[in-house]
């Protein structure tokens, strides 16, 4: 099991988050995801260890940036 | 034709406006809607006088609050 950190910006609110989980969920391998429109942070559990540039394509197509933490 | 006009509370972005404009087309008669995350204006065009109630349930469905502008 792997956990990997993000720190988005740009999520105001519970829709937004609502947008990233969805998006992060579709990568292969990933099992958990906590992410806060509040600060920012996007923490992915995957099965095995997740491409980071999957993780921010991602959140990019649901219209946020974000940067490994 | 009418035109009536909200100030709604509550919304932070587009998703937000897409809740409200999900829940109030909904209402019979509602021909356009014109909602705004930045300002909280909402006008609500309807065939004919629409019930304030109706679009402030709709409003409060979606997540937000509302009142007659």
């Amino acid at each position: 099991m792997a956990v990997s950190e993000y720190q988005v910006t740009g999520m105001t609110c519970g829709h937004c988050e609502m947008s990233v989980r969805e998006e992060v969920g579709e990568i292969a391998g990933v099992t958990g995801i906590d992410v806060s429109a509040q600060t920012g942070k996007l923490v992915v559990t995957a099965s095995d260890e997740v491409d980071d540039a999957k993780v921010l394509a991602a959140v990019e197509e649901a219209g946020y940036q974000a940067e490994r933490a």
